[in-house]
């Protein structure tokens, strides 16, 4: 039986990432206002949080820029403009994602405020995010690979794509629950198979998890107590569709007494609450749950949200054909 | 491991219980309409759930009959009513919440429309919950005990309980999360401590639990995994404060083919939608986390709902004091 209650001790290798202007700003476009956007920066320097993703660094070439928010783009220059020199132990990292990237648009390490790039990329596209990876990683930057929706992958690909990936000097291997479809048992399982590799090349493990099933939460504290240290989370679950782990249920959870939940509280009560009174809508429901269980992507559970329908059953059947 | 995910086959002995009208009338003070109760009927049916709470048979010695709709005391002529003959597989059953009971207002089961009678006590109340639970089993009903608050309990005192309680004839022994405090690897302690009075006794166990810190369904699910049988949902995971464990999800987990998810999502999108849309509140928000965390009964965070506070920061303050 693992120990992960209860325990007045702590893992110091646990490494806490808010994810809420990457994942949250799929919600929002990436419209956040500098004001949260710094408040953000202050509340995790204060909870202790180890990184923060300051969005995507999508490429210009794919998307449009008047029809984004700037965190869209992560450009140096805006990340510096909120976070100055970032004389701080709060570590600042933004996602690559690939075939919507250009590895062209990452400055050297020493010329740019970010720590840690994070790709994301499904299983086929694993050789364009290694390409990405060694390029980040020769130009002086910490790498995390998430593998996207590996619920819908066979285990000899993961095995395949995990072999690939412990060859590369990519620092973290993700493992993410992109449908919110695992349960905790299973989670158990696929930390097992990451564990493999982890140990065999010795990678760290992080764990995204989505909570279309309510099991955001009760996944990543799995995930943590069967070894898996770096742990994604985003205030108030702020992420898209169902939203992701909640940050304050993380810190609540985590024993280090790094660790801070008030800033996180305060943070929640002065800009979370807000956005949600502005209408922009993330969390747990019914389509969520329908597209969870069906390991499905959520794009028609996000779209029946923005229709603002409640004819739940009526998606379920048409989502069972 | 346990093999509770990915597995095509079921454990014949799982039975679910609907506990809808009466944690979930904790939140509107039982004002149930005979609409949404014969529906909420007529769905668990068509859902193959398998034991339908209609809420508390609370003394009306004790609680003013005007001030609450009629499932909080739950008269056998109200609940026929509902369900006529039942003629069915789903069962009834109603709560007894020890010192706010009254066993005389018990018939014999074979002039009652109730087959299950659920007595409620706090670890203090266990002789006076025994007296109930042989009372009923001599009248004819099932009888089931939650032992409720096991997380502000001693574990000696829990034993000695489930000792004395094991000796009763007793039919079912419910493990209660009363503060949603429990993470589900403690989950699995709770249960192995359970399961040695249970096998001991032959008797068997249930779960009800509580989503303040988004585990709900995830300590249900694990409790599942080790072997108890009886598993409380709500539809909507309505229920007092944080609220429940959510029938969808559990159905959608469950794989006997006897349990429907549509007709969940028939009743939710005609009947708990509304209720919500009439202002009816429950379901997690950060001050059911904090009295979770803080292993706290959720009545500080009941008030701070109704009096729509957001000052999440300053109510967790007072309550570290």
């Amino acid at each position: 039986m693992k120990q992960i209650d209860k325990l007045l001790s702590f893992r110091e290798s646990i490494k806490v990432v808010d994810a809420t202007l990457r994942d949250g700003g799929l919600v929002n476009d990436f419209y956040f206002s500098d004001e949260f956007v710094k408040n953000l920066y202050k509340a995790n320097i204060d909870a202790g949080v180890d990184y923060m993703e300051m969005g995507y660094r999508a490429s210009k070439k794919v998307f449009d820029e008047s029809k984004f928010g700037k965190w869209k783009f992560c450009a140096d220059e805006h990340i510096r403009e909120i976070i100055g020199e970032n004389d701080t132990d709060l570590k600042i990292a933004i996602m690559a994602d690939i075939g919507r990237h250009d590895k062209n648009d990452f400055d050297e390490k020493v010329n740019s405020p970010v720590d840690l790039v994070r790709v994301a990329a499904y299983i086929h596209q694993l050789p364009e995010a290694i390409d990405m990876i060694e390029d980040a990683h020769k130009k002086g930057y910490e790498t995390s690979c998430n593998i996207m929706a590996i619920s819908n992958t066979q285990e000899n690909d993961l095995k395949a794509g995990l072999e690939m990936l412990g060859q590369t000097p990519v620092d973290v291997i993700y493992i993410v629950d992109s449908f919110g479809s695992i349960y905790p048992e299973e989670m158990a399982r696929v930390v097992d198979l990451y564990q493999e590799f982890a140990v065999k090349y010795g990678k760290k493990l992080g764990i995204h998890a989505h909570n279309n099933q309510q099991l955001a939460f009760a996944n990543t504290i799995e995930a943590c107590g069967d070894g898996v240290d770096w742990l994604d989370a985003t205030y108030l679950g702020m992420g898209r569709g169902a939203g992701n782990c909640s940050m304050e249920l993380l810190l609540g959870f985590l024993k280090n007494p790094k660790y801070n939940i008030y800033p996180v509280f305060k943070f929640i009560e002065k800009h979370m609450v807000k956005l949600q009174e502005e209408g922009v809508v993330w969390g747990y429901d019914l389509q969520y749950l329908i597209t969870g269980l069906l390991n499905q992507h959520p794009r028609t559970a996000i779209q029946f949200t923005k229709d603002k329908r409640k004819d739940y059953s009526e998606y379920y059947k048409d989502m069972l054909i």
